[in-house]
């Protein structure tokens, strides 16, 4: 396991990570897997796209379909049928906002599964017990974020809670070669951001994540913070932006030091009709695409726009045809891999700030 | 444009018919594409499964996207980005059976869409024209099917009126290279079957279809009309059971001298959770699933097979992922595919009833 910095231009850096299963070049886009698969995509696919890592979500695994299941695989890789680099969250964040029934204490979070209705008990220990049996390459510690109109008292609380549980998550057991990362919170914060920072960039962790962005905050204060926070977590150690964003929240997100990022943009707003393009956004339930015979992008080589006009996808969507739901995530997916793709080669060339702010202006 | 018969066995036959937009050879199974799109797949996904032709519906496509769109696209090929041949069926099916409001005379159907209300008129003559701009390699003659249980009298009035609107289909202006089959009804009738078929099988079509089939008779009623009447279809052309049906269905057929089939069975079972295989039907909802780590079938070579566990397949159908519609569906028609294909070699090597009665009690 080692991460390896290749080039910084301004606070922009390229990087390798090397996990357990393959390496990541960075800055990487991480398709987000829920239960196991990528929504609408193979394994197969994911690979031909160029995606290195994805992520699974703790929370949904382990209320289906369970540990015994996930064990008696071996893990998620095998159980998913994916071979390369793997990254689990915590369950915190799910936790606290699809459980309505969670109790907090200092130990952790009770509640009851929405699957069947059964009491479950998660903390910083059974969490990574869980991310244990999942196998990832790099398991999240077990956060408490708050939400984003949580009051600054409150998300003290959170932010000093988190690390507490993050010191518990330490010394838990993991999988052969697993990292684990810790969360930074505090919220819109920028003090508290700094000092959670300054608590737990000691900690020995692998790598550092920003958590309790884009839950509601404005997109101008996430950006002042990222442009203050994230270049000060640790220069050698990756550096993970949970959750952000659209392609102009990863270009400016990179601009500030970040290293890799998750989100479910891509591929739920593919299903919803809502394609990426050089362009800015294309929803294709519009009707300038009736007759329209063009790709969706022309500056796009994926599958779906060597293959299927804007006239054609529009009349799937319409029809409620999954063939959409694949050709759209298919479609945005390669764009945001191809976006972070590009951003690493002009960090490399050392021309990062005019690549990154004439795709911003393209977008908007 | 040509039928090769390459060998017999019994009354099964191996042929190569030679279309607009390449070879088939038969026996086949062609995968129902309703608004373009066979539903879950992409059309690089059929041609890597084997498929060599598709079916379209007319009835669908006319409705959504609507010839305008279709034509733009200079036919379905184009707009369905699928390069290989296509049939496309009359509309008469769907409008008898889809349509509540269809007024039947003499001229045709007159039905209100079901998309936006607006009123329609089907003919024999609209029906070949909507084929000719949809550009498939085979058009169906415009029918009356009836339903399944409908009276002796009523099973000749739509005979006879099959007849006559198949003269009508004859002059109508078709695609270029566009072949048409005939339809011969009669429902669960032998005489009437048998009337049917020698009055339409002098008129110059390119190959015959049995319509009505599969609607609702018992099956050892169908089976004993298909080994009546398929043989006596001209010897000279394709031969094509419509809408039907189960692997034990197809062996059937095929040993009473069937070439083609269509039916929606492996795809829409696939996406209700029903796999097909070589030993008989699985049902990935079942709990004795949850924990088996074998492939859907050890005996298939599909991508599904090679990749995923039952357990997980279990886990995807319970939690409603497009990935689980996907690998079923793959897998269904790769046993279609597979099952055609494994009979054309077995009548190929003169073993075609050993084959086929080992396969069906298999099944069973």
């Amino acid at each position: 396991m080692s991460f390896t910095v290749q080039a910084t231009d301004g606070k922009a850096r390229a990087a390798t990570l090397t996990l357990a299963h393959g390496e990541v070049p960075t800055p990487i886009f991480m398709p987000v897997g829920t239960y196991g698969s990528v929504k609408a995509m193979t394994p197969r696919e994911l690979e031909e796209l160029g995606a290195r890592i994805i992520l699974g979500n703790t929370y949904h695994l382990w209320l289906r379909p369970g540990l015994e299941v996930i064990a008696a695989h071996g893990g998620l890789h095998r159980l998913a049928g994916w071979p390369r680099p793997m990254l689990t969250d915590s369950g915190g964040f799910q936790v606290f906002s699809l459980s309505q029934l969670s109790k907090l204490t200092e130990d952790g979070v009770v509640f009851r599964s929405p699957v069947d209705g059964s009491p479950r008990n998660l903390t910083p220990e059974i969490s990574m017990e869980i991310q244990a049996t999942l196998g990832s390459d790099i398991a999240m510690a077990f956060d408490h974020c708050p939400p984003g109109d949580a009051g600054r008292e409150i998300v003290i609380e959170a932010m000093e809670r988190t690390t507490r549980w993050a010191a518990r998550c330490l010394p838990a057991p993991r999988a052969p070669g697993q990292q684990r990362f810790g969360i930074v919170q505090g919220g819109a914060h920028l003090d508290l951001r700094l000092r959670h920072l300054e608590e737990l960039c000691p900690m020995p962790f692998d790598g550092f994540a920003l958590g309790g962005f884009s839950v509601g905050e404005p997109i101008p204060i996430m950006y002042q913070l990222l442009d203050e926070v994230a270049h000060r977590l640790p220069a050698d150690k990756p550096r993970y932006l949970m959750g952000v964003g659209t392609p102009r929240d990863l270009l400016t997100a990179i601009g500030a030091g970040i290293d890799m990022f998750d989100c479910v943009m891509p591929t739920r707003n593919a299903r919803n009709g809502q394609l990426f393009t050089w362009k800015g956004k294309l929803v294709i339930s519009n009707a300038k695409y009736k007759m329209d015979l063009s790709p969706p992008d022309p500056d796009c080589s994926c599958e779906t726009c060597k293959t299927f006009s804007r006239a054609y996808l529009r009349h799937l969507h319409a029809c409620g045809e999954i063939l959409f739901a694949r050709a759209a995530t298919l479609h945005n997916l390669h764009f945001y891999l191809e976006l972070t793709h590009k951003a690493r080669n002009a960090i490399l060339e050392g021309r990062y700030p005019a690549f990154a702010s004439e795709a911003i202006s393209r977008f908007s």
